[in-house]
């Protein structure tokens, strides 16, 4: 049983996460920090900063805002706490502030928490090397809602094809007009929208008379609490460092 | 069993409708027409053009070109024999041609002979009308040697489906960017291409919490072969007429 | 906008409606009827008893338990409330007082609420009478809990194409073995199991090189309220008479 | 360019590759040995006899019956040319036989030659290792003529996950009736027949609010083919020993 604190905690991801570490056997809150959290039902210590947090534990989840990432590094390090930086969005300074803190006390570090989508890439790195002579298309699907297009997510994918790719390769978003014949440089990517769909990636590998399909489909965030938790597991002993998905799934 | 003369008996899709209609039990090839047929290994006559065959019959497929429609539909008023019409690209004068000789003998005509596919548009009609607040996606996939995207079967679903809809629509053909909310007017189509795919599509009905789909996939052109057979024996002893899929599937 | 009366609205389903309701512009809770309602947040009152109940509405909802449908019914008949009764299990005696009681008001009744499911069936039932000579499966997922395989709402689209068959068809629950191949007859039924699936239905259509596939999936219990408020709207001022999920499809 | 005879030239899967070998610029049929030829179009010598082959070449590839399996051993290691060998159903006497001549010369051999089944396999082991606490289905689709059920395909992709699972695992074959709640020890294989469905494999994992689908389609033999071109390209010029699929997928 390892002891937990939040960074984050009344926020839509960390409420979640909290939830699903107090029902996990292997783990306990033993704190909370988030400066937004009048009225919560915890029953541990919620604390507004980092810096006011005095409760002993062994590893750090966060779930916040990158304004918050620089004291929560300083936290850590003198609390000599290994953490589970889950915010996105971290300036380049940032960046170095957190590769300069994983000398002090290990740092899990990824730009997407599921353990399923990083696993995905994984296969789909294999895939792309093997089947170097196929064609290969991305369908992602997600909400009516959604800003961006392709999702981040496709876009990690569609890198991974192309770093592991023997040939350039080159994204388009969009096929229309009589003069589309297909280029073998081209990885299609197409993003579908509609309705509450949480988040659904296929990679498409088509060759001759033969196709082969690795999908990833998230029906709620509680897939990215989840990879988490494997994470603060995984780190809770580590040595000083930054360690990725990649470390999990070895 | 009924009588059948193949027009454009010796093309690619010829070939594949006389090799079926030899194995169907209700259905004997008699006769076909074709000019460019030397070295046929057929056991019934070929005759060059449709006014030098003189066989008996009941029915006509076509599967040829439209240059050669014109002389078909006289020979067909002649002989009064039903015709079942697959070739495409019919001119606007050919169409009048069609729609006259429809005054003397049964004539079947179809944009897409598979039986299939016009029974998805059929149910896409029905899932629109009842689906009005679901967001509707279609996905379309095809081999890379396709020069054109969508497909024309893509723009005939997108279409029933506007039709079909109590709303106005608009088809779109790729979502790239940091502000492509969808709006609900929006009908996605998204054009895979890879490998040898003969043919694929789906059409997509998201709504809150819950998706239908509706797929077919063909995987040979053996498909429009017995869509037009299926046309052939309804029509053989119809009374004059224009008759096209929905008939069939009534 | 309706005044709507919610039977069960304490229990899981019937706080899923009440939110669902209190977030659609066309609905308004007037009052819940639930025995088991402590300390409930609601801001409509909540009676014990249906018969307590003696506030102005315009249709009544139920998603409760078979043991109250009788008081149920006989509120609705006094109150001349048309009701959507969504509690399954009926006794064939409960089912006969029903009837009775849609004599004097209106009442809807469907085996699944799901609108989405009931189009399903609806485009099977299409999909079955036309593609009579093609091998028809049905492949259904479902989370790791649930006890029963196949699913009751498989088993209901299993018997609208045994329905809408032209041949006697019979239904199969699994292969094994050096000597299964496939009969005409069978309906092959395939309960997959896994994980927190929500629940997905998929009947497939095989023929000679062509396949048709018509699927479902629901990722939530809202699905069930959204049919059950679409049924309230359609029935509110409708005479006395026995709906189902087939008026509301017409 | 390689020089390649072809051992089983005249039967159907001989004839795929013969066509394929001989449109692949990296590729030239030398020869083909085959009992069964009358009246081949072939314009490379065919011999009756392994033994009978008197012409240059740097590999074979075998499509034939295990009762030709030990004269074609004996021809080449009497030729010194590598061998890819396709015939299934060897004996244990022919597989010693065969472990023996790969001390002489090279021998390439697998269960399955289609390279996308084995990367398959290949990403099902990956993925088994790191989503251990996942539920995993195998579905998989074939024509409605198929005698056996699971297809050996789907057996060997259940062995690779038995094998790959930390956890003790049992295979089975349908759920059906009230009291069918999955155990976590459970590999559902689901085979659906159908029309003529050349052959689909997917494996299933279904987490907490998550899954992932690893999934095969092959439309004809080609693909059979194609592999083994791939593995003749590969073991050309390779040492005496035995080699497969994991070779080529490294």
């Amino acid at each position: 049983m390892i002891k937990v604190i939040v960074h984050g905690c009344c926020g839509k991801m960390g409420q979640v996460l909290v939830n699903m570490l107090e029902s996990n056997p292997n783990t306990q809150v033993v704190a909370g920090i988030d400066k937004f959290c009048s009225n919560h039902k915890y029953d541990f210590p919620v604390f507004e900063k980092a810096s006011d947090c005095n409760v002993d534990a062994q590893v750090v989840i966060d779930f916040s805002h990158y304004s918050l990432v620089s004291p929560l590094l300083d936290f850590c390090k003198s609390s000599k706490l290994p953490l589970v930086l889950c915010t996105t969005g971290l300036s380049q300074d940032l960046e170095k502030e957190m590769v300069a803190a994983s000398k002090e006390v290990a740092i899990f570090k990824s730009g997407n928490m599921s353990l399923g989508i990083n696993l995905l890439i994984d296969l789909v790195k294999k895939a792309t090397a093997i089947l170097s002579d196929f064609d290969v298309e991305i369908i992602e699907k997600h909400h009516n809602k959604k800003v961006d297009s392709p999702s981040g997510t496709a876009f990690m994918i569609a890198n991974a094809i192309k770093d592991s790719h023997k040939d350039e390769k080159e994204l388009i978003y969009g096929r229309y007009g009589n003069n589309t014949k297909r280029e073998s440089k081209e990885i299609g990517i197409h993003a579908v929208r509609g309705g509450t769909i949480v988040g659904e990636h296929t990679a498409i590998y088509a060759g001759e008379d033969e196709i082969i399909e690795i999908k990833h489909a998230a029906s709620s965030k509680k897939v990215f609490a989840q990879g988490s938790i494997k994470a603060a597991l995984y780190i809770a002993n580590k040595e000083p460092g930054l360690y990725n998905m990649d470390d999990l799934l070895k």
